[in-house]
């Protein structure tokens, strides 16, 4: 579906309020990242560890810039109640994706921000705050900038299943079943990685790695990644090949072979 | 032990020549990683792939730094034959550790560089070029640069085993007895994360982990994070508590009660 018309007045809009809220997001999250801010915050937590303060932190801001530039939209974020909107566009929050990577000091996880109509989702952002690198995908846009500069995302599409590279970001994947169908999949690959949360969809948007399979995922964990993909020439659905938006069993895919391979390998779970 | 003495000159030598070569290994690993140069240089790689041609690469100019700055020294590589020294000191480098990971574009392989002599590791570094992070200890140094300034390293101390982060590359871990073992002490612990090669031992001189564990190491892989771990007031041994200076199974701790703990476990493997 082609969904909304939107000028090109409101996507650059968009895009810059998804660029301000993804700053936003850096400023706070960066505070608390491997305990800069514990010796000076920690009378502040209130019974709270520095990742929730982070997290809520962070969605707070990203609201508050949204709000501000974009008040007919509606918000839906992980931490907070959803905010209605008239626009019919939803910005999607997930203020620091891969809490255990952030606790751990890892600079995999991120900050995802996406915004979807009623039956698509247009544009989004997997951004790393340590490394400053930033992956967007949307309205004619696929790219990351980051510490080594800009460079356009694009899957790569020559990769047989045999020579594939597979991230989940748990070994156990999710339940017993869904681990057994990521291992049945995953022992025919070449290689499978744990431990990016969101990261893994950023490096599969860029030509990296081949597939991504994850379960018991919510709406504002995937959309990012879905919109980034996407515009990268990659295909992000269910176990099952339909539309995963919602969230739950996620397949993403660099090519349509491999992700018709996956889907036949993960449907029969 | 104390081991050589070594006058001020020659330590801050040492220093300055580590991060020479630390400088010269980013320039040629950054060239190759994530397929920069796929386009322009796959006619020079004469059959190797990227990822061989980057890790030779990156040896080859760390020798140059070393032995034109330190002619005496000895140096042990894991690329090319080693070169007998006179000094008593030898130069251990890992051009890329975590290949795996080089080339699936994850950000948590690193470039390890180590002098050493004949009983005890003297200085260390962990860098991982992308990020532009540089953990580095030994000669009362322990601290990391990086994107957002410098910092001391310092374990922490205060994790009790059912509180605490532990690691691994794979989890696998090693043969099938090993990855029992790694398991068995996993479980006692808070967190189980995977998939960050050297990077691993960085957070743990960070104070952002507890625990690491893996088996199959070379000496070229370890070297290096012995040097910063302990410069950062951790521990690193083999299974049963010894020293784990020419690799294998290897145990890093934050603190002597969660190394004691650690070794009660795995050494009735």
């Amino acid at each position: 579906m082609s969904g909304m018309q939107l000028s090109e007045q409101d996507r650059a809009d968009i895009i810059a309020t998804a660029e301000a809220a993804a700053e936003a997001a850096r400023e706070i999250t960066l505070k608390y990242f491997r305990g800069q801010a514990l010796n000076t915050e920690s009378k502040l937590t209130e019974g709270f560890d520095p990742v929730t303060v982070a997290d809520r932190g962070s969605e707070e801001a990203m609201r508050a810039v949204i709000a501000a530039r974009r008040p007919d939209d509606a918000i839906l974020g992980e931490e907070f109640p959803p905010k209605p909107g008239t626009s019919g566009l939803t910005w999607v929050l997930d203020p620091i994706d891969g809490t255990r990577g952030f606790i751990s000091g890892t600079p995999t996880w991120g900050v995802l921000i996406a915004v979807r109509s009623a039956d698509e989702c247009l544009y989004g952002v997997i951004d790393q705050p340590y490394i400053g690198e930033r992956f967007v995908g949307g309205f004619g846009q696929a790219k990351v900038t980051g510490p080594h500069g800009e460079r356009a995302l694009a899957v790569r599409t020559d990769v047989t299943l045999e020579n594939a590279i597979i991230f989940s970001t748990f070994p156990e994947v999710g339940s017993e079943e869904e681990g057994e169908a990521f291992h049945d999949l995953a022992h025919r690959c070449k290689l499978t990685r744990y431990g990016m949360d969101c990261y893994a969809y950023a490096l599969l948007a860029a030509g990296q790695i081949d597939l991504v399979v994850e379960a018991g995922l919510q709406a504002y964990d995937i959309l990012a990644p879905i919109a980034v993909i996407e515009a990268a020439g990659g295909i992000v659905t269910d176990w099952h090949g339909g539309p995963v938006l919602e969230g739950g069993r996620v397949l993403a895919a660099a090519s349509k072979e491999l992700h018709a391979q996956a889907v036949s390998i993960l449907s029969t779970y």
